[in-house]
């Protein structure tokens, strides 16, 4: 016979856990910088935080990444892995300059960077030239930009990069949640008095079996768990069917707009995209909200951004600095 | 016999141009970074703008002076000159982005870089790798940390660096005026009826002789010019007995106070100075004006850096972002 825990515990872990691990709950996006590559007073150069679940991952590292973090009030240390898209200052430059803060600030955890690993010999370049001798590990993962692949893999979530179409080799970031474990209903365990020990293997979708053969369907213990989410980051890039395919079902979509339609010509010549272009990828790709971003410093204001993807796709939100996405 | 200008022409030369040219006369330092290493949302990393009748002169170059150049509205290709003193990110690390954004915006101009020689390859790499095929010349000066020495000289002025006591090698630099032509007084060269051809050397302090053999001496016929002026950045740097020469006599002094005397060990250790050091090197160098910065970020308010250095020295001014500081 299985032994199960005193009451008091048993209840602390089946109720008040759940409840402490869900508040912690957190799959957000911080936009950092959504301007392109000149720069204005208006927008930073490219950088977005990822919080997912207290585990913060930087998407792209412009030049000014630092004081954006600093602005909204990131813990620069809890930035564990960093992922480049390509190697134009506006998504990069920023890179050493953080790197060398987390030195003065005392790091010693390894930071992961994914990257196209010419980047590598630059920023160590650059650190060896101002004499920083960094007492934490660089672990560089070079990223291949001819195919979709899965760069890291964790308990909760897979991050995976897949190729854009733009002037120099580029990639988009596809961050997806992994499904979860199912959620207990506590006063089921507590009816058939299951030990803890069984509960892991509940969650994951056992039924249970009564001393006396009795067998309890998990459904009648559990009920579904929240649905898995994910996001997907794609800068720069010129409009691309396959995008469609790597992008498809995400619960948010961040697609660069560089531009609008009536300066199609520009877009084409740059390999950027149209306000149009993005909601037509966040159409095809059936997502369920679409986000723009990396404004070309000729427009003063974004209304029309909005106004052009919405008569493809809604809803269309504004990326801007500062906004901060639920996933 | 020498002919006369026309007199509507002659008084023109005489009187409006001087005035015009008067007018466009500008020394002027904007300070467009006075933080230390860690960043702030206080203050931004280390970089100045100096105008020198309308020719532009940049002063380290930390990460984002790109964005404060904008910040101040200032056009970045009329910068021909950058000034680099030390290697240490927060000095350096705008460079390549200001280099790739002056690229994007068409310079065709030479851009001259004085600077530690090992700056070249790191920038030069971080350009190769976001393939950035500039249509200008990049001219790179290496920098001596052994003597002070003229690094530019023109019509106008002369800049000189001289070296510091930092952790890495440093130098300071001295942007001095020349010596500049007499004031001509319109109405005695008009009285004389002196032909314009001769303007040139009486500014340059000839008498003028006429016809019957009278010689007019030169101080008839002009004023003192306007004193040339002196401007010296010195960053970073521990108290050095040695800059008291290098900055004698300057009319306005840029002196790093990355700490404040209660912090005197830190500043010991990281070869920084505190206010009273800037203050001292101010008194004995004879200096009219003191203007302090690079504050580290452990400090909140900057009156205590003010009233520390006004015991020893006056005046003093509290560098900050956007500052402008005629000399």
């Amino acid at each position: 016979m299985e032994v199960g825990c005193p009451s008091l515990l048993y209840h602390y872990l089946l109720t008040i856990v759940p409840k402490l691990y869900l508040s912690s709950m957190k799959f957000e996006v911080t936009i950092l910088g959504c301007g392109s590559a000149t720069p204005t007073l208006r927008h930073w150069p490219t950088s977005q935080l990822v919080n997912h679940h207290g585990h913060y991952f930087l998407l792209d590292c412009g030049e000014g990444t630092q004081l954006q973090l600093r602005r909204y009030s990131v813990k620069f240390q809890r930035i564990n892995h960093i992922f480049i898209t390509h190697l134009h200052g506006d998504h990069c430059l920023g890179l050493s300059g953080l790197i060398s803060t987390m030195h003065l600030l005392g790091r010693v955890n390894d930071l992961h960077i994914y990257s196209n690993i010419s980047l590598r010999e630059a920023v160590e370049l650059q650190l060896k030239v101002s004499h920083s001798r960094l007492r934490f590990n660089l672990v560089w993962h070079p990223l291949s930009y001819d195919e979709p692949e899965v760069i890291l893999e964790t308990k909760l979530l897979k991050i995976s990069s897949f190729p854009l179409n733009h002037k120099v080799q580029c990639c988009g970031f596809r961050i997806t949640e992994k499904t979860k474990e199912r959620n207990i209903i506590p006063s089921q365990i507590q009816k058939y008095n299951i030990p803890y020990v069984r509960i892991r293997q509940i969650k994951a979708g056992a039924d249970y079996i009564l001393e006396d053969d009795t067998v309890i369907p998990n459904a009648d213990l559990t009920l579904d768990p929240p649905a898995a989410k994910s996001y997907a980051f794609c800068t720069d890039t010129a409009f691309s069917e396959k995008t469609i395919e790597y992008v498809s079902g995400v619960d948010v979509l961040y697609h660069e707009s560089t531009f609008l339609e009536r300066d199609r010509q520009r877009a084409y010549e740059t390999f950027h995209s149209t306000a149009t272009d993005a909601a037509r990828i966040a159409k095809a790709a059936e997502v369920r909200k679409l986000v723009l971003g990396h404004y070309s410093a000729r427009y003063h204001g974004l209304s029309a951004f909005e106004q052009e993807a919405t008569s493809i796709f809604t809803p269309v939100v504004l990326g801007n600095e500062g906004l901060r996405i639920k996933i």
